[in-house]
């Protein structure tokens, strides 16, 4: 995400509400990763998808250690933001066990590769530690593996699975819009414009590695 | 469990058979945490539950790196024992987050006592292992205060909860019983009896802890 870095350089989010925000969604990324497993068609599935859950666990964990060590009350900062994003994965939750993979594959993918661009703007030492958090993205081969597996498996999946995942960015990309103001700064609309240019390329990408059109 | 670990030693159970059932019941209390974490009534509530998540994951991934070490395929070895567990898991589900709390607390708190003292009689090395992996009980701390909480907020909800525990308990006993098979030895009804004890007198003390009669 160098080009989002640059330009969301400057936009210096207010640690707080960064912090609150982020570890919020991430309990949430972690909870469809939970129902992911649960609703899985295998146990081979089951085992490999519960390996997904750790790094996000201990993500969230470590944005939580990091308010608590600016004296902030981490629920009290997360509830600022848990209407929109509980809102938000109501609309993502999916329908079937694929749909519920392609939204954890989705908008981990998205929502960690924004915040992770996002944190170019933190202080020094937190933006370091916070960028370290964020380096969850080994779960993505084990599900980019179980979705072309069953997409293979079953080709008419294709058609509504590839549909799902527009309607999924389009949600995804509103989440990543109302983190911009966080900092209660606005952003101008051109600097924003070649954020979600990449964002929306690396979200292309992903699609892509499941043999499914953007 | 000092008890329960010098009855059951001379049980000795077949290596792969306990290491593919201890993982696939591991993975479902997880998959139960996960459901307490989403059906959470509060942010607060919600980040303390995941603590309890991190735990089952690791003893998990931990019983699974066992199984491949030993050159079993995990999810075969999990497979034998997936339909009983399966069957376990949705009669033991809760109707509300309160249940479901309670289904965390009492079937993790009385199977990893179990699977603990059953470890006694593993071959030495693995044995050692496998009780290290199963020193989850980190979490115990804030399931008790998450629960106690909410029956203060409600006295009313006692006595559903205390029930709801008796319920529990005999389930999980039949599992627990079900495992003592695996090894494919028979085991005297005169050395079950002191193991039962043990562990019921355990489950007693984790419902005391929430003012609830077992």
């Amino acid at each position: 995400m160098t080009v989002a870095r640059v330009e969301l350089a400057d936009v210096r989010p207010d640690p707080a509400s960064y912090l609150g925000l982020a570890a919020y969604l991430i309990l949430t990324l972690f909870e469809n990763v939970g129902r992911a497993v649960a609703a899985a068609p295998t146990t081979e599935a089951k085992t490999a998808l519960s390996s997904v859950a750790s790094p996000l666990l201990a993500a969230h964990e470590g944005m939580v250690a990091e308010l608590r060590a600016r004296g902030h009350e981490p629920a009290t900062a997360m509830d600022l933001y848990s209407a929109d994003i509980d809102q938000f994965q109501r609309r993502t939750q999916g329908q079937d066990w694929y749909e519920i993979v392609i939204t954890c594959y989705v908008t981990s993918g998205f929502l960690i590769d924004f915040f992770d661009a996002l944190a170019a703007g933190l202080p020094d030492d937190l933006s370091a530690r916070v960028t370290a958090l964020l380096e969850v993205d080994a779960g993505e081969a084990v599900l980019v593996a179980e979705l072309r597996a069953a997409i293979d498996a079953n080709p008419r999946l294709a058609s509504r699975l590839a549909m799902w995942g527009r309607r999924l960015v389009g949600d995804t990309m509103l989440v990543a819009r109302g983190a911009l103001a966080v900092g209660g700064q606005s952003v101008a609309e051109e600097r924003i414009e070649p954020v979600f240019t990449e964002l929306i390329a690396s979200h292309t990408r992903r699609m892509d590695a499941l043999g499914l059109t953007a």
